[in-house]
């Protein structure tokens, strides 16, 4: 007995027959003792539908008025929801995020929560109503309707959990749970039974998308238990937590992937520190994203700078590069796009050296040049190019011994 | 230079093309210098689709919920309203019914505004934005969302202009003003220039439909002026306000009906008035609506009387009828079935006798048999056989002179 949050997402939502199954999936729960609380998301296409609404009306809608649109379809659920566990004779209540208590920061459309009034539902929960709330939004201060930006009902789940030191929260979803690799791309790939929080952040910053990243450090800053699992079928997930037994004794525990990246390299870049931190203020205040940095000093106190930035921010850099260039001073720069980032995550690496030099060896002998590398403690990142990308995937999650069994690469 | 509020129905905001003509109409009135709020319903057959999703999964879904489902509608309607007003260059703020500070009473599906904090809505009128409000909607004090039931639209703009001491609330709506009578089927029915307060409160009362009764009611306790026109055709409405210049001196100002009527008369009624009030009491507590009610002293102490109710309630009010038979002590009950109530309406009548006599004597003329008989100060309705209710009202709209010119009956 104990308190559980359980997250169903869109599809899990997606029409009246799948929210009554999901009703019937949060029963099952209930049966077992525990307090049950739910968030789930806007029914399967309805935020596209709104979105599109939006877009016949206005090239620029103002993020305002989009969490006011957008913040319906959560709430369209939650009804829905209550209803149906109503009709299968279970009470219970439903929330939106400001009447649940969520309280964000005053920005639209990608709002921080900053604190949770757990107070009201406890008082359900006491009465041992099932308590529903909406996902993906929440009220600032003066009681705006924010909204708290992609994977937002992630976060919105084990900020609960949180706030309720739940004991566990539950993200169902339309995956089993957290793979050591995209299966779509890379055959062998399998369900992880476990993996640490920070492995899992390594995961999700990288684009394995299976949960949003916020809703991961938020679970390791509060030390909220996460299991991952299929809405659709019935098999254990892949719990995340802090301290997990080293399956296997694998080191790596799964290699990520992201294309359509470009490498941006300047040269002479004079006066280096100064200007360093110019040209990435710049490019911030244009909410472009700079991943990976590496810079060099050389002769004299000229410095070259490289920086990968996704393929399509790319004119919008040149743009900026070319407005500033006297400004920073430096000579001249260079790009190459389409290349790609694969990485290597895994806990393991931090008492096992060698690591990093095993993954340049294998990609040097399969002859895939690497264009950048950035490691942390955890990771190990290398830039190629992009029609390498799923191969040296492949390549290093059989090498690193992370292929389901009979999928081996000979 | 005032302060209007512009209510426009579903029908205004039914699409796209719909919300950017309702934005230009709101335009139009902005450019006149006023400040404007207006408020919205939900976008054309919205409200029918969220009911029919939410019967899909229960028959008798809580009425909370469906509170919850519900205003989600003008949710979306006023986030989209406040887009297109953005796109056509001026600045909007939209606002739910809580957010708008309407306080309703802890009732849901059919809640009575209690209070309105104005506040939030004065500060962004002072910044000269066009503030858009969700109609239909409130909250009550413990931030649980209601709805105000049918019609509810009309009464929020109503109620925000007495909160907001506005000069004017203008309803946009499907029909062109207030008609003389049912344009579809009098053929000689005309819009009126104005009407009194009370003569609308008798025609909403009386099934006219343009105006829900309680915003009416609304309107008159704040002498709000209102205006009824079309979101549509660009043509003066009808005015609706205390004091009007009698037009043309009409004495009778419009002619309503409605069929589906059933008259019950219930025999020997012992102990007269005690067991009137029972009977209501009985009725009243199983929410069938008493109409009209007609109760004569006979020899002795014993009486008869007569009341009318909706033929849909016939069923419920024999059951009463006979659990009670004992208790109530009376005889025996008789019903008759499809009748319908022709009325006519006009403050004239208060200094102008005869009017009533009048319209018995045209009807027995046509040879219309009348089975009861209920008048007001401004208002005399008779019940007839449902078969005579057009035959009958569209005479008595050509013998009190509301037909339009070229439309009179030879």
């Amino acid at each position: 007995m104990g308190l559980v949050v359980l997250k169903f997402g869109g599809t899990s939502v997606g029409d009246v027959e799948r929210i009554k199954n999901t009703a019937n999936r949060i029963l099952e729960e209930k049966k077992k003792g525990h307090k049950v609380v739910v968030v789930v998301s806007a029914m399967g296409k309805t935020t596209d539908q709104l979105v599109a609404l939006s877009k016949e009306l206005s090239s620029y809608p103002s993020k305002r008025e989009m969490d006011m649109l957008l913040s319906t379809g959560e709430q369209v659920t939650i009804a829905l929801l209550s209803m149906a566990l109503a009709e299968k004779g279970h009470s219970a209540i439903s929330f939106t995020g400001w009447q649940a208590g969520i309280l964000t920061e005053n920005i639209h459309s990608n709002a921080r929560i900053i604190d949770i009034d757990p107070n009201k539902i406890k008082k359900y929960l006491a009465e041992e109503q099932i308590v529903i709330v909406a996902g993906f939004q929440g009220a600032t201060e003066n009681g705006e309707i924010t909204t708290l930006g992609r994977g937002g009902s992630d976060t919105t789940a084990v900020a609960l959990a949180a706030a309720l030191a739940a004991d566990k929260c539950i993200i169902y979803t339309d995956v089993t749970g957290v793979f050591t690799s995209d299966p779509r791309y890379i055959p062998g790939a399998r369900k992880l039974e476990a993996i640490s929080y920070d492995e899992m952040l390594e995961l999700a910053n990288l684009g394995a998308g299976v949960l949003h990243a916020r809703a991961v450090e938020f679970a390791k800053n509060h030390q909220i238990p996460l299991e991952v699992c299929s809405s659709l079928v019935k098999e254990s997930g892949t719990v995340i937590e802090e301290e997990i037994a080293v399956e296997k004794s694998l080191i790596v525990r799964g290699v990520a992937f992201e294309g359509a990246i470009t490498r941006i390299t300047v040269f002479g870049l004079k006066n280096g520190y100064n200007n360093l931190s110019s040209i990435f203020n710049k490019l911030a205040r244009r909410n472009i994203n700079v991943d990976i940095i590496i810079q060099n000093l050389t002769v004299g106190e000229d410095t070259y700078l490289s920086f990968s930035i996704k393929n399509d921010d790319l004119r919008e850099t040149i743009d900026i590069l070319e407005q500033y260039q006297e400004a920073l001073g430096f000579d001249h720069f260079e790009y190459e796009s389409d290349l790609a980032k694969v990485s290597i995550i895994g806990s393991g690496m931090i008492s096992n050296p060698g690591v990093a030099a095993k993954m340049f060896d294998i990609l040097a002998k399969n002859n895939i040049q690497i264009k950048m590398v950035s490691t942390s403690e955890i990771k190990v990142s290398t830039v190629i190019e992009e029609n390498h990308m799923i191969e040296a995937s492949r390549i290093l999650h059989t090498a690193f011994e992370l292929d389901s069994v009979g999928q081996k690469i000979k």
